[in-house]
């Protein structure tokens, strides 16, 4: 085993890009298949928007939330009141965690902060196994009876979920909103949904008395170290949560990145749509490996069964060492193993550079 | 009155500066009086650096908190483990004051998160008033006494005190730690104390069972829209405040910014050693305008005292509207009126303007 594996060692989530990069090959630059982004935003303009406005952007106080939530609810047209904005995602996941009444029935394999923190917190969790046989879809019929089984109070489903891809659409959603209406909460985690032709929770969760929608924005951008990330429920709910976080917790580079694509929302369109595109090419690229089986996937990554025989730990290791490719296996998450790989999409030559080098290695 | 009014009708805080510049004259810049910055840190360099690194900064996951920590541990020699590292002060203060065991006792005026969350997350809170005749500085003897009486189980001190300028020595915080050991928590703000001589409790903090030493960043370095913050306790307790706090709280930015400066202290240091004479010559130059009292500061702030007869909203309003000049008076603030200003230190010119703005307005 080579140096970098004690990298992996953490729950759920992967280690830190900049923890990796010490173990690739120094010669060329490393190919990332972890982190995933959105290569097609017209990410330079917004740069040297940034570059230009450092001195403001780090010198004053952000604005209040209200400003924050009036630019999101002009990207996605729900009321501004319903929307809570928050330093990432993880923000609002951590206070929904903390609100939360037990017991949290969660999908399984799902996003690590889903799985990671209820049991941090001391909030009872279960699971509902994701099925192969269904490809990783889940029965809306089978979510209502786990929940009635366990008498949860809470559940969560991430639409797209990840690392699978799978996706419910909104009449299933629907369907189990409205058969849960008397569960605490009802969390629909969207973060990748822009990259699918998925219909957003958000219009129910805003008329629901339950139901709450998150969502990354720094998943959609690709710019996951700007913590950027927001939530839709009801006024009174969006209210509830938004007294619990603190002031000033949208960042000034956040609040501007906020500003500058709400200004501008076909480019971030435009983006999305070329992003699904690249990861159908992807899936059909890869699909074309023997010994590869690509799930369908409506998020901008793609996840990836190897044979029983291959370790995906020792994969991971051999295309990080020798081929400077940095991967995501999902032996660290609840309901997957190493068998699986969650591949961040990624452009043509790239995806090239990456097949060769698993064929190189699954033939090994 | 003009139409800038109502900008400032929010509790504790001042409207945000994007909010300001709208109703200043438009023929020069506005000049900032109301947030407190670091004039002498190199912010060129950094600023360059930042630019260059903009790609990785916004891109990946931050690091995990344990390299943050390393990071202030190596620019304030305390053991890593002993340190929480936070979206800005004001994360740490929300998560304190929702730990909080009632009755908290503050002091007034203080900062106006330690006055509004209280209220806000429904913790009893009592106020030690700081009175004029000493300066604002506060008595040992007295917060000893008064907790008693109010059987508060929370104490939050501000060292230096914002807005006053006020500080306590080591001792008296030491005195004060010592004579309330047995409160559940003590919290020693010392977001302001890097411009002053005054010792950090810090070293106590790490030894004590209930001492919490709270820090900002953004306030040292002047760049409040980053969002840094830490505190200081034993390592169980810094561990028990870290838990509650969501992962990649720290942003990409405020990540670098705290290497950045982490491996320069000599710059931080130099700067705000500068900052200090400004604030000397600020504090001499303004006791010269007829009208004008101004307390001994510790910080990067002044607060001046306006005779009677003057108003404090009027005086800000015209200086605003007439001449591009943004000054904080603490009308607004629990324990003072708007007789207060709180100035921060500016360079020479900036000052001359200021005075010159204020003979013509406080002689009309």
């Amino acid at each position: 085993m080579s140096v970098s594996t004690d990298l992996f060692a953490r729950p759920a989530h992967n280690p830190s890009f900049f923890e990796v990069s010490a173990a690739a090959p120094s010669d060329r630059p490393l190919l990332d298949f972890c982190v995933p982004v959105n290569l097609h935003y017209p990410k330079e303009p917004l740069f040297a928007a940034i570059r230009d406005r450092l001195d403001a952007i780090t010198k004053y106080y952000p604005d209040y939330a209200e400003v924050h939530q009036a630019q999101v609810s002009r990207l996605i047209r729900m009321p501004a009141d319903t929307i809570v904005v928050a330093n990432g995602s993880t923000e609002i996941i951590t206070e929904l965690v903390r609100m939360a009444d037990g017991p949290l029935l969660t999908c399984a394999p799902t996003f690590g902060q889903w799985t990671d923190l209820p049991r941090e917190h001391g909030v009872a969790i279960d699971y509902l196994m994701r099925r192969r046989e269904r490809g990783f879809r889940l029965d809306p019929h089978e979510i209502v009876q786990h929940v009635r089984a366990i008498k949860a109070r809470t559940l969560v489903l991430s639409n797209p979920n990840n690392p699978t891809g799978a996706g419910m659409t909104l009449e299933e959603i629907r369907f189990v909103a409205y058969a849960l209406g008397d569960l605490s909460t009802i969390v629909i985690d969207e973060s990748f949904i822009d990259f699918s032709d998925l219909e957003s929770a958000a219009a129910l969760a805003v008329r629901s008395d339950n139901v709450v929608v998150v969502k990354s924005m720094g998943k959609t951008l690709g710019l996951h170290g700007v913590r950027l990330g927001y939530a839709v429920a009801s006024g009174r709910r969006a209210e509830v949560i938004r007294r619990r976080l603190p002031y000033w917790n949208v960042n000034g580079l956040a609040a501007f990145v906020l500003a500058y694509v709400a200004e501008r929302p076909e480019a971030l369109r435009a983006s999305l749509a070329a992003t699904a595109a690249d990861r159908d090419a992807m899936a059909a690229a890869l699909a074309r490996v023997p010994g590869l089986t690509v799930f369908p996937s409506a998020a901008n990554f793609l996840m990836v069964e190897l044979e029983e025989s291959v370790s995906g730990t020792a994969l991971r290791e051999r295309l990080l060492t020798r081929h400077g490719i940095f991967i995501r296996e999902c032996g660290n998450k609840i309901g997957s193993s190493s068998r699986y790989l969650r591949l961040a999409v990624a452009d043509a030559s790239a995806v090239s550079r990456l097949i060769e080098a698993l064929r190189m290695e699954l033939l090994a």
